[in-house]
């Protein structure tokens, strides 16, 4: 009988935002696998490594990160092929991912290559979204608001209209964007409703009015935007 | 000195999707509060049930669904004083809250009354989103798409806008308004992209496509729709 793939999710970066459940199966996996880049660590590794038992068997998914897909789809499609060997062999794999697997996590490739084959159970995590509003203690969304989750490397004129619509909107994947968009919620008149939040839940975390940001940012970083004048109050 | 306000997210609903802090600070509370309608059992109790201690101090927060706001305000009024009451007594107070305590949750109303004049921590917790993605298998955002978070009461035109703009949404609270959503969707040509999801990750979870969606639904009820011809594929 086939191995189960079994992607869960992490949380934001502080381990006790670890789930029970992703705690459980982290600890009593006998194979894990965790995306990094080509050289240095894997965050994702890193949340759950109090968790990880001796001896487990590990997959590093080591992604290269370059302006054409082709070597990171070869590097997911060498990873999607490790994987399915072990569960071919009637063995669990657990694939580590930061945050939620399905919300802009690399485990969305390996469910693209693997989930028709084999039986994939998914573990939703706490996403950076809700963990930088908790760290920042801006309350992000009550009643009808809408909630816009935009990458910063959208189009301004696309970012511009998306944030006009929304009651509240995270950007996500900040870095050397950062200037952009500051420059553009200057602009809008919402800089000063505008949260900068880095690293959110770990003990680097930096959280900063969006004048005083650095530019350019981390990649883990985010920018946080709620309007109204306190709409949850009534 | 005083207590600390501690708002908890639970998670979607699976007790083992409450996170390791969350676990941690009601298994160690003193006085937990949690919000329920007039009648019948909190929902976010139930999911922390087997984590509170015995003999623990309770303060139930009933709050009035009405269409005036005024019942509802004076409700939140009555329990922020009966927290403010522990609190100025050097008790920390725990405040159970489904999913995250910042994503439409009735935490904020607390937070209005109460975080200008006690210590406060947020902790957040599991959304119904990424949970009602993972049932449903449905990888929710890669790369640059974008997220809308589009509560299902908003008008039909906003909400045809919304969805055309955006690269994943995920309709909350669809409640009644299944119908109306289902219309819509149709008349867009997502219906057959479009997943119904209720009470995701509880032992009664349904994962349907969008026609054969009850109507009306369970207010805990979410509509996923994903675009695009396997995105996450490159």
């Amino acid at each position: 009988m086939n191995g189960k793939l079994i992607g869960v999710g992490l949380g934001p970066g502080d381990p006790e935002l670890m789930t029970l459940k992703a705690h459980r199966l982290v600890s009593g996996a006998a194979v894990i696998a965790w995306p990094a880049l080509e050289d240095g660590e894997s965050f994702a590794r890193s949340i759950a490594a109090a968790a990880i038992p001796a001896g487990v068997t590990e997959i590093p998914l080591r992604i290269p990160m370059t302006v054409e897909r082709a070597p990171a789809q070869a590097a997911y499609d060498r990873g999607a092929a490790d994987i399915a060997a072990h569960l071919r062999a009637g063995r669990d794999v657990v694939v580590l991912c930061e945050g939620d697997p399905f919300f802009y996590g690399s485990f969305m490739y390996l469910f693209a290559r693997l989930a028709a084959d084999f039986e994939t159970e998914v573990v939703p995590g706490v996403t950076s979204v809700t963990a930088c509003a908790a760290s920042a203690r801006q309350p992000l969304t009550a009643r009808n608001e809408v909630l816009g989750v935009l990458p910063a490397p959208l189009e301004t004129d696309v970012l511009r209209q998306r944030i006009t619509e929304s009651g509240a909107v995270a950007i996500m994947k900040v870095g050397r964007h950062l200037g952009r968009l500051r420059a553009l919620l200057e602009d809008m008149g919402l800089a000063g409703s505008a949260t900068y939040v880095e690293r959110a839940s770990l003990p680097n975390e930096r959280i900063l009015p969006l004048a005083e940001a650095p530019d350019p940012a981390p990649y883990f970083s985010m920018i946080l935007i709620t309007k109204g004048d306190d709409p949850w109050l009534n």
